[in-house]
């Protein structure tokens, strides 16, 4: 931490900072700079993280110097995680894909998409059935009704489940019947639904929020790990801008910086993240060739008939080009699918 | 909502559109421009939320006509809404000041700042028991020991209490000490939260997300609206933008907006809002001088020695100066506090 | 400057950095921290601004401490500055008001306007004569022919004169005819436009770009300033942010932080600021409260036949509403209109 | 363009809107919808462009249907434009490779690229002679003489020129020495320097603005186009949010969507959309996988010692390294580079 004076601070405000800090065990180094003093403070900062430096006689700024996140950063963990869910690993040297629809609507829907995606080579189905809806009066999903149906797809061919936790109580049903489960970006600073996560011992998608910082997303994730759930997988969804052709803004770079500040695997959404299935496999390509280890898509049999989210989601024919896009690419950073 | 196909539509996939509408008993209007075929659809939207029309055969896009919310809209509620809690008004006349430290931290800092508040005009306390804190190393507040002292302040003073709920664990327990909860920024989409508040029988403030668009905001009051509940007070805090000056933007327009849109109070909250002591007092002026019907301001007896949130509140001294400059303008808006 | 070496920096890796540095006369102090050695770098950083430090070996990040600008900054001229322009003064206790038409459309238009302003107590007479316009097919203004119309209205009337530059021509041509000129948003860093202003020796607002923070606003300024012309204004009109309601979001905020960062007059456009003329008037109550020098308003005398941002502007009994609400607000702070 | 009476209009008003739209030789087509009745208006919503719709009584909002834009839109240009710049061609199956130094420092460092990058098969030399720099203190650019250096380099390597316009001024000097134009994101609405590079016969990239949505983005190319010049060549280059990690953030999506609605070629400006050397290869791979015609990245042949934008310059290796991975990527897509 670093913490600059005023222009016009005194001497004595410059010892009074000084003093607090030794009576707190820190270390001091002053600078006394041609236009300004700066005071280098040694020692952990989270300690100081409740003090306000900001208001001492004389402080103009106080500079932060290292990241508030400790078990998900790189610097005490530079091997890069893999994430093991039932048979199958994320994060190594094999990409997955998720795929499946926004909401699980009926049996019949579901098992057909199943049966599809497993043909296909995806081995993570996903479908929600509790549904973070902007609107009181959109679908909100067919709760325990939803996970039956989607294990009872897991049983006919093997593909893993993840579901969306939006409560405590989703997220212990979510347990009975999945095999990872999903924050979503509305819920990523629900500090409580994380600590229940943590608590688990389920894997855990942590999609990015709408207008979170990467720090904050790795915070969010920190506090995941923190209650002893070290099973993360970060999702980029889209961020939230000025642009409005899209439904978000999809920070393709982000998953090249997450992969250098944190050992985590990360994943990326391209249809929350464009709203326009058109885009979804220009992005998942896009998504492969930025170092992803995995993409979440949506597909639906039939897009037109969606209860929610039809517009961005994947029919058959479009899914089945898209995986032999990412598989090509793939192989080009030495990876397979 | 209006139906915009693309310029090379066919006739057939005109008629498609209009066959569908009809089947779904929608009134339909064609009008055939020079460059393009529109399609006016009359009947309630909300009906059709659930049904894609954009991946029609010659659909380009659909425009929506209807706010989706309904009950805290003007539209079919003219008359502005009060809101009783205790004694006190919301939405009159009166201006209202809730005021009071980020969290609390013990006894004689709550006390001594909630006596200090009752001298000057404050009505409302607020304190934070359950801190929703983007660290989990972070202090994260006294819980049920800090709303009892909370209880107690109001024992002594009189003063409502109003303090924020981050889980349903939290929302009831605030239910059995405090007057008012509040749901945070960063819980403004939990919608699970949104539903326990809306049944409960709590006034709630409800704050604006930090990427929230007014839209969003009034739907996350429809949530809490459509449950049963319509004590709802509205409060701008701030939203995230690429300025990092200040900790948020304060958009002191969605006070007058808010106000044209809906019937409910709304008010403004310049400590997150900014971020800094020294701009509160000036965006305190400028929200009421815009129109809201209270603020929320942060306050502690020693803000250097604060446990979170120190650099943006204000000191006794400060305060003051606060009060005495927004009672003069509510006099001017014909108001008083 | 404060350099943060890598956690796993060697002492060479320092050593380097330290050698780098006093090569280039500046004094270095090094502190050892428990993760981290962080370098302070004691010397004026703007000779540093060419050397990439963070791409020597061990570097992680470069902490810029000092501000970019120094002619602007409070921090070498803590008296706030008053721009005299013909009998007018601005940023001293009397706050301006600037009024007219978006465009000057023609001579009837203008004059009608002229008058009305100039008995309701403004000062400044504003008109478009070159319009910024986003799309090539809108009105563009009557350039040279508007200029002169609005020097008849000087004339008639006594109020000085604003008008914008869209490049060195019009500049020259505003020079002619006009008292002040004014760089648009879109032109914020149009560094030729900036250095022409700078050369010429009219006073100049400037306005702050839609996506400028406040450091590169101020950065804009000082190229202007750093030309030997010392009389700006600064003006507030709206960032970009993702919400849709209002045209652009009116940073108030920033009112305030401009005041305390710079010695330069601050005055605020609510009209741009929020592109709907209901929020007109809230906003520029909200603007002198926050503590602006001045607003700048459309007014027309029919916007409904407008040639360009008709929905923002005020007609005339807006305006003697707006005028007699600023007037007493300004009397609280102190000041007078 | 539709307009959307407010729920409480009456017959005189609706009359009224009618009227007038008829009386401007419009079509008029009226809904009477459950909740308000809309009116659809046939033909050129240009012609209305300048009539403030929205503050006729009884009228709440008016909906464009239509892009602003004509001649860069997809709609009457179905087919893709190819550019052709002396013996090469942007935009057609062959991906295009720009590369050099942020600024032009002098000839040995330009040559020395210039070598390196037409031996790994870059067909064009990028290098700014005019800099847009946010701080009047930092390095402005060689100007004329480093256009000589530029032209030089094309004489011994073949590659073709490529320079940044800052003004009128620089443009006159760039068409003599150069072989394409790149208007800065800075300039993208300096509209005086769109119609001057309109009306060269140069090629122009032209980049997105850092808060230009798409629609605006091609607004600005319409005002080249509107002048005469058909040869432009979009840039995605980041846009501005409230990340801090990266510089920008690079909106990879707006390179199929521009693919969407636009008939003209795309590339990509990894170096500006990240601002971190470290991000530009796994970047540059994203866009040419999203689909772009090329890419603009910045080499420098040491950046330690570069006079600007060190940080985000590849050095050789790097840059080798590039070329490689997206010549793969360019092949799975059916291109060559």
């Amino acid at each position: 931490m670093v913490i600059v004076m005023k222009p016009q601070a005194t001497k004595e405000e410059i010892a009074g900072v000084e003093k607090l800090l030794q009576s707190l065990n820190f270390g001091v180094h002053i600078s006394e700079g041609s236009e300004r003093t700066i005071i280098g403070v040694i020692g952990d900062k989270r300690q100081l993280a409740e003090t306000p430096l900001e208001l001492m006689s004389g402080v103009d700024r106080v500079v932060h110097i290292l990241e508030p996140y400790k078990l998900v950063g790189r610097a005490f963990h530079p091997e890069s995680t893999t994430i093991k869910v039932g048979s199958q690993e994320i994060g190594g040297n094999r990409i997955v894909v998720m795929a499946g629809p926004c909401a699980v609507e009926n049996e019949h829907q579901l098992l057909t998409t199943a049966r599809f995606l497993k043909e296909q080579g995806a081995t993570f189905l996903r479908g929600g059935a509790y549904k973070p809806r902007s609107s009181p009066y959109s679908f909100q999903g067919l709760e325990e009704e939803g996970l039956k149906i989607l294990a009872q797809a897991r049983k006919e061919t093997g593909l893993l489940i993840v579901s969306e936790a939006v409560s405590p109580h989703s997220l212990e049903q979510i347990a009975k019947y999945a095999d990872m489960v999903q924050i979503g970006a509305r819920n990523m600073q629900n500090f409580n639904l994380l600590q229940e996560a943590g608590r688990s011992n389920m894997p855990v998608i942590l999609k990015r929020g709408l207008s979170a910082t990467i720090e904050e997303w790795l915070n969010a994730a920190e506090y995941i790990m923190s209650e002893g759930n070290y099973n993360i997988i970060l999702c980029e969804r889209g961020i939230r801008t000025f642009e409005t052709y899209t439904r978000n803004t999809m920070d393709v770079s982000s998953i090249p910086s997450v992969k250098e500040l944190s050992h985590l695997p990360v994943i990326a959404d391209p249809s929350h993240g464009t709203g326009r299935w058109k885009l979804v496999t220009p992005m998942s390509r896009a998504a492969i060739a930025a170092g992803a280890d995995g993409i979440l898509v949506e597909v639906h049999p039939n897009p037109k008939e969606a209860l929610s989210d039809g517009p961005q989601s994947l029919n058959f024919d479009s899914f089945t080009a898209l995986m032999k896009d990412i598989r090509r690419i793939a192989g080009i950073l030495g990876r397979e699918i």
